[in-house]
């Protein structure tokens, strides 16, 4: 039986390590910095970076390969959540049991910090040493990658139809189509990247591909249903929230009980995707479980 | 007489156009595209743009190498102005003599959108056709170069120090240090990618930083005089705004006349540094001419 809460532990330290270091070459006791360094380091669970590790993994390559594309991707989820936290946007005050970076800062340092963070993302992508130029060639694809999915065509997109859906009754496709860009795109290309950097060839690809867009929307309704249910004090953020802003989710359009099912065929799919892949995948596919069945 | 006029026109107009077909590639259509637009297509002034331009013919390069770059550092100093403008930061209604984003659209859309072109700066800068690796590597560098001079060790910082100054009183060294930071660092950043995708070399560049420096602060220099001088009509925005918020600027740190004097006096500096290079260096050095004259 693989040993997930391990694995994950492990990862979690590397990549923890790596941001520390990347944090320090930048501003070291000034505002921003300290501002990035509490979002940056408050404990979030690391999903993208450990699924474009064991990505890398799964194609039998050397995950630390691909380590600052996991770190970039973290940060760049750690931005739009600052962002989405503001009171413009969804005002949030608190964020993994912590207040929200604009509480424990202010409004002009949250949106200065998610925008450091976003150009800190690229800055590491783009200075990762180079042996030669195919490396460099890959780096830009990852660039490229990443960019596209955190734009206009994934998060951000994402997240203006989330904006627009306010107070509006979305089907299950539309809102399907919202969480496939909002959180879909980040987490498709955190294992893309891996993948890449540990040279996937295109057929691995297409399979992980799958794979992460069964997970990527597994994790949503995931999210769905431990907002009505979840313990407050084991997430550090409050439940219930969806329902008081009559939000469009899954257990409102489907029910609790149809959500819980459909999650799980969304595991049942990704594990398929994953079966030509030998027992380096079993990460991947331990991750997929522990996505529907995560308490936080 | 070299016609900057005329120059600067030829110049907006291959910068527009391509910021156009850019813009295309995303979401027409959808708000998100709009409101991008609605900002980069302003009747912005270009000046990176075209010193980004301006510094690959000066190195006797093509100016069609660097265009992605130039364009890449208009759509960063927008995104910069809309995240400026906003309510917590700024609280600008008025820019280019439009509303401004967060005004036109709202302060979520203003948020997001100035995230999309950040986001969108650096996918097309990833996204260049390229030609061998050592291309690659070259756009690599690009990247690093405008990352870290619109990160937190240029315009971010830049914007923090401005945030922190709000009713201090800074000395003249202070001032120089976030201006270099908050404006002069793109502004380097525009030359040094202009050159460094023409093949210019280690001593080149040199020079270009030294005129970078030059010019960055009396461009701002000449802002602050704008700010206390200035036609409103003609600027597309309000005057006494800074004497109105008791912000530190060089005419209320040094007076009106030896602000002007100190703007003449670094760009006398410019054009030194500009004396090894032949006449293909004649548009930069008008370029620093017309940053202390322009009215707007």
């Amino acid at each position: 039986m693989f040993d997930l809460k391990n694995y994950i532990k492990i990862k979690n330290r590397v990549v923890n390590d790596a941001l520390e270091k990347i944090l320090r070459r930048t501003q070291p006791g000034e505002t921003i910095y300290e501002a990035m360094r509490y979002s940056l380091m408050a404990g979030g669970k690391r999903i993208r970076p450990v699924l474009c590790l064991a990505a890398a993994e799964a194609v039998d390559g050397r995950p630390e390969d691909a380590l600052m594309a996991a770190c970039a991707m973290e940060m760049i989820h750690t931005y739009s959540l600052i962002h989405d936290d503001l009171p413009a946007m969804d005002d949030d005050k608190f964020r993994r049991g912590k207040p929200t970076c604009h509480m424990a800062f202010d409004e002009a340092t949250a949106i200065l910090t998610g925008d450091a963070l976003l150009t800190l993302a690229f800055e590491i992508l783009a200075s990762v040493p180079l042996e030669n130029g195919d490396q460099a060639a890959q780096w830009l694809h990852v660039i490229r990658i990443i960019a596209i999915a955190a734009g206009t065509q994934g998060m951000i997109q994402g997240q203006m139809l989330d904006l627009a859906a306010e107070g509006r009754n979305l089907d299950v496709n539309e809102l399907e189509s919202m969480h496939a860009l909002k959180t879909g795109a980040l987490i498709e290309a955190s294992l893309q990247c891996g993948a890449l950097l540990a040279g996937a060839d295109r057929v691995q690809m297409g399979y992980l591909k799958s794979y992460a867009g069964n997970i990527g929307l597994a994790f949503q309704v995931a999210d769905d249903i431990l907002n009505v249910e979840g313990n407050p004090e084991v997430m550090g953020k409050a439940v219930g929230t969806d329902r008081l802003h009559e939000k469009c989710t899954y257990p409102s359009i489907l029910g609790l009980e149809a959500s819980r099912l459909f999650a799980q065929k969304l595991v049942r799919q990704a594990l398929q995707a994953l079966e030509p892949f030998d027992n380096k995948a079993e990460p991947l596919r331990a991750m997929a479980t522990y996505i529907i069945e995560r308490k936080r």
